[in-house]
């Protein structure tokens, strides 16, 4: 999975996407060995997906009906290990005047370091709030996330975060009146802020904090059991290992690179029968507008990729969880190309895997939530539906 | 907009559709700048759309969930201007013999003189019935449309037409039994027969009357509330105007040939951030089965998008409501062809807009009700889905 691997041409790229652009001899002589190519529609057209969304669909799950809220996302990319009924904040240090209204709502962009020590000198002042357990951890710059682990917590609740300076906090609400576990959560945090906003309130410029997209962690069908194989993640980034686990993939932690993570794969190629391989470099030089490394990007996935077909899987996706397109700068709603291989997917009779080329393969455009059906289908895991 | 574009290409034609015969050097020209192209499929695979599905779809609306009686896509086209609740009923004229059978379901197929006269009579002598005001209008030949402007009516009611000669005109009837509006409705529609037929009982060939398609102008959410798009429409004939009225779109009236239309664009840029411009003659010359006329039509509009793009609109989509293949001389289920050109769109590589080289294209076929989210995505409208 080429995180954010989607592109598209542009007058300025010399009518090339980065896929098309780069040098991709392994992936072509895979091309030439027979697959199936098509593009995926990540969540509904037109519609830019977050990683959230984009990586639940690609594991089988509707992205519409298995929510995940900002802050459980958040805290998954900080490498935190929620449990099921947790409730996760994504949160902000910001400045409060004398009258408590918000007069910067990112207490004037705190260094990480600052951030880190007011959220140690939180922890250790707020371990607890009534019998519910509080977990706070800073992210980068302003940013940090504050989980409540108790019993019979539920979100999603409103923002503790009035969007804008010059006006109050507001009080949380359920978003759902009548559930009772979200108005206990309500009631919690708004008990947090009394224990936590004095142990701040000296502290300059950061003498507040505002919590957003406070959801408890989604309990979501086991992908084992869902489709009855045993899988396993292969991912650096925390996010990615996150969202992985929601979905109780196993996470094979230490390889540090794309050969490497390969190179796993070959060693754990007999403990599991699903491999879900992350390579983040795409989508972040998406992100940064970058063609030259995004393409850069995709040839050392390219290098690597003869490690991974040493023992070729029976069933092998290549794809994306979204397109990441470098005149965006950002996720899009662009379908991502996506190519099939295994013994029964045939041959577009295409000569490289790209996004032109996609458009033109047997799988067409789908939704991404159908690629593990396909796969399991190649994998000839299915039974013949009726007579 | 070109109304029916769409067209398949047989032997007959040369294998050629009129898009693909067209000399169109300005959309070439759009084609070569950068265009993402598809197929839109109106309704439903093999399903042909009146123009009010047609249009509601491109407009983004369902057309199963959102259906517009034959009586109001009448009353529209004849540029009657309805209001929320009205009831619309398609009417011919027909003759009646001693016993109230029809004899003539179309009265001879009067000329439209004479329907004129005799609903200019009817207009007369029956304005009311009951509380309920009545609105009646010629159209062309037999045909002639009824409105009934009052206080809690509610269709669709059956038919007051026996859809064959040699029987009764049946009493009409709620389809919804329930509906106590519906029945109000019902009951006034018998009482206006009851009033109106003696009015021309003397009358030859056209003593009678039929009325179906009975059914109140539906509540459509505005265009405007659902998009945050300021719509004005610009289409020459008034069932275009009508269906854009349906949704709340500003009609701009005037321009009768492309060019003025596209210069009311030009004009009109400030004003609106949404522009529905309508092109009857693609569909006119479909419906004839005239392959020239249908080319040439293309070729006109062709001529004048040099006006259009004097003022690039962000997002520009160039398509139909539906195929009105000469072939097939009437509306068809085959897919339209669209083109979708913004600074996001990317480029599918293709040399001109046709509907062969839309099969290729990155859109895929997709429901012609999403076309209106892509748009709004290209236009960078939207936030993410998901963290």
């Amino acid at each position: 999975m080429l995180d954010g691997l989607g592109d598209i041409a542009t007058k300025e790229q010399g009518e090339q996407t980065p896929l098309e652009a780069a040098r991709t001899p392994n992936l072509d002589a895979l091309v030439a060995a027979g697959v199936a190519q098509g593009r995926m529609t990540p969540v509904a057209p037109g519609i830019t997906p977050g990683s959230g969304p984009g990586h639940l669909a690609l594991f089988g799950y509707d992205p519409l009906e298995f929510q995940v809220g900002r802050g459980v996302i958040e805290a998954l990319g900080l490498g935190l290990e929620l449990k099921a009924g947790d409730i996760a904040a994504r949160a902000n240090f910001c400045t409060l005047d004398g009258n408590g209204i918000v007069t910067d709502r990112r207490a004037g962009r705190i260094e990480t370091e600052v951030c880190e020590e007011l959220c140690h000198l939180l922890s250790r002042k707020v371990k607890k709030v009534g019998d519910t357990e509080v977990i706070i951890k800073a992210g980068k710059g302003h940013r940090f996330v504050v989980i409540f682990r108790g019993k019979g917590l539920e979100g999603p609740l409103t923002d503790a975060d009035p969007h804008r300076e010059g006006t109050r906090v507001p009080k949380v609400e359920p978003i759902n009146k009548k559930s009772v576990k979200a108005k206990k959560a309500a009631k919690l945090v708004a008990e947090f802020y009394k224990a936590a906003l004095p142990v701040i309130a000296r502290k300059k410029p950061a003498n507040g904090f505002l919590l957003r997209g406070i959801a408890h962690q989604p309990v979501i069908p086991l992908f084992e059991e869902r489709y009855k194989l045993k899988p396993a993640c292969i991912a650096v980034y925390p996010m990615y290992k996150g969202l992985a686990q929601l979905v109780g993939m196993t996470k094979l932690e230490g390889p540090q690179t794309i050969a490497e993570q390969f190179e796993r794969y070959l060693a754990e190629y007999d403990q599991h029968d699903f491999f879900f391989i992350h390579y983040k470099y795409t989508d972040m030089h998406g992100e940064d507008g970058n063609f030259d490394a995004k393409k850069k990007a995709i040839e050392d996935f390219d290098a690597a990729l003869p490690i991974l077909l040493r023992k070729k899987p029976d069933v092998l996706a290549i794809t994306g969880d979204h397109s990441t397109p470098c005149a965006v700068k950002g996720h899009s709603w662009h379908p991502q190309p996506v190519l099939l291989h295994s013994s029964l997917c045939g041959s577009d009779k295409l000569e490289r895997f790209t996004e032109t080329g996609a458009n033109l393969g047997s799988l067409g455009i789908f939704e991404a939530k159908y690629l593990i059906r396909l796969m399991q289908a190649n994998a000839k895991m299915f039974d013949k539906f009726g007579a």
